[in-house]
């Protein structure tokens, strides 16, 4: 057998679907999370011989996530956290991992106490990485889709043989936002910093005149570390979902700006870093997680 | 070879996404659906013989439609009846067809003139059946996730040697609301009609105890009927989207509807039809509706 | 409240993942289906009253198929039989249901024992509908991705304004084949008949030339009932996947038929039915199944 | 406005779906890929100012794809090279990029020249990432789903307050195996490798006792590189996908192995990277690979 060695691993439990009632009063409160945790450690022997005495089974690891749930989720941060703590001072040999929570929101129909429908587009997620002694914070979201139907165009870009692109100086821009954003500190109310920043993210993709889907996710990027203090980076990964004008001249209609086709495949994919100038980088961390962010 | 005879079939163009911007002002208007057209008529020919001569081309279909979306929707249903009369008046061997349109919808963000986030949690959806020289026209919608976390419950049921689910007064109640309903009238403002049953339906669900899925479904039938005239028939087809409480007893934890374990699969699947009394019946033209409702 | 009444309904458990092995001997053999259970009969306190005296809980189905699926599975067809028997004879107001069961077909890695791959590109799927004392058993399969690269075009189809698409006598042909048949009879060997008829309609599709996909759905249709005396009819629903030549004149290239851009939408989707002359129709048994077929 | 900085980004057109049929004799030949093309390089003032003076468009990368893909695709990784070496050499200020190429598997319908079905369960994936003037070509494959119906447990794992898990000695074992593989060099047969580290990956699944899904990981590694000189490192994200025993005891069953419940969420999800021992390390390359591997 070749001579081989075990890199970088972790294992767990993916896709632990835990809703959350607070029922104190008769307004009842919903979290409803989808938690991902993996162990990251000493665990050579498993790999090489089968032995297990170190792994924490996975279903242990749901266990833990269930039993945890009923102290309460204040947020999906938090949650994370207190496993992390729970993990690596409950078992010498995991010295960290990944835990990752997706949260759905729930809004109440008509103002009610107990009746809900699930009305947040996005959504919310959060991923903490423990790695040789450091952790990383990143909160995010995905799945908001956005357009502005005029005030972006394209024009300026190289041309070789292979470009037959039109310039164009009105056309739609859409895309659904998918962002993460680390934090260099973690003592925060992170529920009111996720707000803020979905807030300045939105505010800032429908203002001004967009010359390129890179000079949008820039912008809101410099909007979201100029507002909050507390962050450092943050990453896009945004489709330009190509809406191409309809011609319409075949049956002799003209079409300024009216009438699109909203294409599937293939679409543009813009994605970039952008980070507080003198600040540490940590592009380590991100390894492992999901994606360019 | 067996003697064999064609029996119903329709074809051509599924899922044309067309996204028609209103610009007469500078504050923007957007419809964005995604539109099926399939015509039904005497296409033997073709089947047995390939002789396209009867067959509009799918992609003349296409174009037809992108063509009207330049005047304007006002309403799906209004857009599928336009299309519909248009292919059965123009060609003399289309004598019908089945039509379908989703709309998925657009907020402004902060109120914005011509930016947009895709906020609406159903996709609207109106179908359109001309056969026979009848037409039947159905609006509705789907993926409306709605919650109750108390005041439902489900005992009394019968039981025998395969029955171990305990009874319950107090359990979560979810579902995923998906229905169509059938009007006795098109004279409409169909977008009125659409917002005023899909807010019956919501204020039904979150109301009173519900003692089974059924029992709702029949409630917010009811509550649609009888707030709408024009409406003689809803269906209904909802997952019960069982929450199932987490047993917290292996580490000394209570449990008193706190801690919910949300499944995916298998799930229950309840799905009615319900009718206005002395309402003609029109089963056959549910016929080619993709799934019950 | 208005004058309602309820029509037609029916409820259960949908996909229940039931993987049976049978270990008799070192050689194991692997059932792999996912079995939905939907019972119709007298259920209409539980939608007037929510009184839950009728309603076989869902759970109880979900029991009932997994307690059953002990003495084997030896075919999806004669499973949803054993289930509608028991459960139409052991409850008095149930008088029917609908019974689906799709199958996911398992090959032996390296003809090994008991380690095998998910290798059908297939769903193979049996439908069950019993309704006013009669069955109605449909097998059929959906997912088999099937291309021609020539023979096959497109031409004399006719003209009008909307009409821009160029005839042609070469073009791809590609399609998802979704189908379904209906026998007549149910003593039969269904694995023996499934394999006969998927080839058959392999066999058919790759033959000859096709002028329109409606022929091909026709010539499938027709070679099936030939060949299968227990059929009396077949439904297909089935995409057109358009292959659209990619054009590189751009840049100086010549495309004979090479480079092809595999669109995802909007599709062709051609559906028809096809019954053997003579044969009893059965319109309404289809009511209720999911889509076109 | 905050001080900010530009890290990492990358930019282009992604799911681009290209077929090419060779067709110089009757018998003919389809590759079927879906190809990803990102930038990498001076793209600053794009963000800072939508200056997109060196923003080759997206549109011009799908084109070059396409005509790319006139001249033969031999293998997908041998594509991604060529992609690669002409937008780093075509302009100066690409230094790097992503490309990935996702390849469907094509069987011929009974030995046909031209008629084809998608057979291949599994999606065959390349990955070229340039950067920093160094090349890392991976290799790889998902959706291939395995099943050990014996011959796997899971013992000896330690205990706390919230491990319920029984220790079993017989147990199934399920997953989707997902993996990539990095080369040292890159002139090679790469679908005759693709080929070999498969049949590898499904050998070395099927044989023996396992006692870890981690276990199986390793071995599937070690024997790929012991197996390939030219691959000096391969990552696994499995999923362990639970079929939980059936408890029939609520009926009287005993259930010895043969029934059992295949569960959806949550799963276990086992990841880990064995290198060859001695092999430079390459972590920075994956970063931007989409998840784990």
């Amino acid at each position: 057998m070749a001579e081989v060695r075990l890199a970088a691993n972790q294992y767990g439990k993916a896709e632990n679907r835990v809703v959350r009632v607070t029922r104190d009063t008769d307004r009842h409160e919903v979290a409803d999370l989808n938690v991902t945790s993996q162990l990251r450690g000493d665990f050579e022997a498993a790999h090489t011989d089968g032995d297990n005495s170190h792994v924490v089974a996975t279903d242990t690891q749901k266990n833990t996530i269930f039993a945890f749930a009923k102290d309460g989720i204040s947020s999906p941060e938090s949650f994370l956290m207190r496993l992390a703590d729970h993990f690596t001072s409950e078992f010498d040999w995991v010295s960290g991992g990944r835990w990752v929570a997706d949260q759905y929101g729930w809004t109440r129909i008509n103002d009610h106490d107990h009746a809900f429908y699930r009305g947040s587009p996005e959504v919310r997620t959060a991923v903490l990485v423990r790695d040789a002694g450091t952790d990383t914070m990143l909160s995010g979201f995905y799945g908001l889709t956005v357009m502005k139907t005029t005030q972006s165009g394209f024009v300026g870009f190289p041309r070789d043989r292979y470009t037959t692109l039109q310039e164009t100086e009105d056309r739609i821009l859409a895309t659904d936002i998918s962002t993460k954003w680390r934090y260099n500190i973690t003592d925060l109310d992170f529920n009111k910093v996720y707000e803020s920043v979905k807030q300045v993210i939105m505010t800032s993709f429908s203002e001004g005149y967009s010359k390129a889907l890179q000079q949008d996710l820039y912008k809101m990027a410099a909007a979201v570390i100029d507002a909050h203090a507390e962050i450092d980076e943050i990453r896009f990964s945004c489709p330009n979902k190509h809406h191409f004008l309809s011609d319409l001249s075949f049956c002799g209609l003209d079409n300024p700006g009216e009438v699109f086709y909203a294409a599937d495949r293939p679409y543009g994919l813009i994605e970039a870093t952008i980070q507080r100038k003198g600040s540490a980088t940590a592009d380590q961390a991100w390894v492992g997680v999901a994606g360019f962010c």
